[in-house]
């Protein structure tokens, strides 16, 4: 008979669509919603790099070989080279945005079955492509406490089993910003070599690091069978639209396989590609701007939240997001109450509660995730908002 | 130990692709290879829906919507509603190609080790797609002989188990450019209500039909929550660059489950999206050219291919496909020979081996596919080189 399929079911929503209703309502009755929830940037996009799209000439919208353009490909390479990541053009296949390389890393590195272990919390459409592959996500927990760090390797070495393939990070981190040091990826070089796992490595925030350097999980010498990186364009140029991401690996047989999946698909989006080619040669102070700006706001952001009485929020080393610890017992129940029930001004905010990234249902209730992806008025504002809700909803 | 996932090892290579090397040699030789291996269309983009991407302007390339821009999706629900295709744009999810289309069926109605069946000969992707999603497909067997017509409900009833979830076809299809009748699609309906199957449409041919009038399965009465149509913009304006396709049903379940999927990806792609947006409001008129030149092809094709000693076309009632049968034992070995070791004029053509599209090792083994995306004089050219060739070949 016709039914949903159990992985259908098992598909997770997304966890800030749940409050989307209550935004809408808020919207409708006239408040103005202060957006901290999504990690959409609203830094404009290069007008270069649109102008490329306008000055595309072409007669048949044609697709792309599989692995994308090689005009773009060996671009893409020389952003790496630059960056000090040593990939050449056909290590490289060209995704539709981040999210398909995760996909193709979880489809040709595991089995239905087998497990994947990350640190926790973590970015929660992880889960979704985990229920998609038919794989396990385990976790290494880490805490508020320490800023979000690499869990222990201790941590890590309970998690894995022998149905374990592939440990996975993203740095810097969404949902914590936590950016993970030189020192963290070579504990977690051991552990790969010492287990024969996959590292896969989501590098999404790669540009914006605000407490040192990156260290790309590439530079990690020794393991080159070992490493996937999994990157987009998306954030880097705030050109989430474009869908343009990169599946990109030394182990020429794990990259023979994904394209096996790349030309299932048949082709990445062939505007997006020549949006993404024209961003690589943006000026090489094209992130000094952007990365001042979101240094500023997180600055302002940690800083009125760390004022909060009860609040505590940890410095976030990169990316535009920062997790912090409310005086509520439940952020699901607050973030909704902002929303339906509160307001200063006729404002009010909307955060992500951080349960939707954590695993375990035992952590992280009365912790948020704030996305600094307004301009340092608009964040003034919304901590302003967050500030008085704190204070009405706790009398 | 670091290894490839089974389902990695089980994917499918492009069957086409096999060739590629030998056409790259063939080329560095000087021969010019006709291409009629592949389904990308020559014909010109319309230049309206070019500029309706120049023009667009905006300051920040956005995620869209998950389901898609609604602008898109009410204009997509006119072009279904003209086309006498009654559907709601709170109906349709826009994918990223008819390919995401096809992978969020198979994961929102089927498990892991649950069965689709199709129609043999059929589209190669389709067994990439049953391999990410772990399921099986069956195939019940049409012939050359019949023009490849809906094979007999008798083969449906024996391929379809306790396991199977849905029938899938294509109309018109690709391999074969068979047309599906209204009496044909009635048969389907019957055994999806008697079994409780899911209808996966594959309708990413429909403006392209020679003999009658399309039937949608969405036309289909009384089986609104079996149906879900699989769509895509690429083949219907010449715009397979865009990866815009659409994910159609008026099962609210599935739809709401494949929605999920669609959350865990983000968005499709913007910029293919204001494209197929603008090609909705193309000139009523703006089918008739692309068809009667595409016919003009098929009648040239099949006429000169059917003068052939030995040879067997079934005159193909839609999309841009001919399948024949060619007096030789094997088509691969023919196919390779042709690039490798045989050419008129300095000139050789490329043609898909139909093997590709069998499931069943045993069947197609003579027979090719002629994709007709030349114009006509290349197409002529093309067919003289078969002619010759097969002369040669069997001499």
């Amino acid at each position: 008979m016709l039914s949903i399929s159990q992985r259908g079911l098992q598909m997770p929503s997304s966890p800030i669509r749940k409050l989307v209703p209550y935004a809408e309502a808020a919207r409708k009755k006239g408040i103005k919603v202060y957006h901290l929830n999504i990690g959409q940037p609203d830094i404009e996009t290069a007008p270069a790099i649109l102008d490329a799209v306008r000055r595309a000439d072409f007669k048949v919208l044609e697709y792309s070989h599989s692995a994308g353009h090689e005009t773009y490909r060996r671009k893409l390479a020389e952003y790496y080279q630059r960056s000090g990541i040593d990939i050449r053009y056909d290590q490289i296949i060209v995704t539709t945005g981040g999210s398909e390389a995760i996909r193709f890393g979880f489809m040709s590195c595991l089995d239905a079955g087998d497990e994947v272990v990350i640190p926790e919390p973590f970015y929660a459409n992880y889960n979704g492509f985990a229920v998609e592959a038919g794989i396990t996500v385990k976790t290494a927990g880490s805490s508020i406490e320490s800023g979000f760090a690499l869990p222990p390797i201790e941590a890590f070495e309970k998690a894995i089993t022998p149905r374990t393939r592939a440990i996975m990070i993203c740095n810097p981190n969404n949902p914590t910003g936590y950016l993970y040091s030189r020192e963290e990826l070579e504990v977690l070089k051991q552990l790969i070599i010492k287990h024969g796992l996959y590292l896969f490595a989501d590098e999404a925030y790669r540009e914006f690091c605000y407490a040192g350097e990156h260290f790309s999980a590439m530079k990690l010498t020794g393991v080159d069978e070992h490493v996937v990186l999994m990157d987009t364009v998306s954030k880097r140029y705030s050109a989430c639209g474009a869908r343009i991401g990169a599946f990109i690996t030394r182990n020429k047989q794990i990259l023979d396989t994904a394209m096996k999946f790349a030309q299932a698909r048949l082709s990445p989006p062939t505007y997006g590609q020549i949006l993404a080619e024209a961003a690589v040669d943006l000026p090489s102070d094209y992130f000094d701007a952007t990365k001042a700006e979101y240094q500023k706001r997180r600055d302002l952001l940690v800083s009125r939240l760390n004022a909060m009485p009860g609040v505590f929020c940890p410095n976030p080393g990169g990316a535009f997001y920062a997790m912090a610890r409310l005086p509520v017992d439940d952020a699901d129940t607050f973030c909704q109450w902002l929303l339906e029930s509160f307001a200063d001004n006729n404002q009010t905010v909307m955060l992500a509660p951080a349960s939707g990234f954590y695993a375990d249902r035992s952590r992280g209730a009365n912790e948020v995730r704030l996305a600094y992806v307004l301009n340092t008025e608009d964040l003034s504002r919304a901590m302003d908002c967050l500030e008085k809700a704190l204070a009405e909803y706790n009398r």
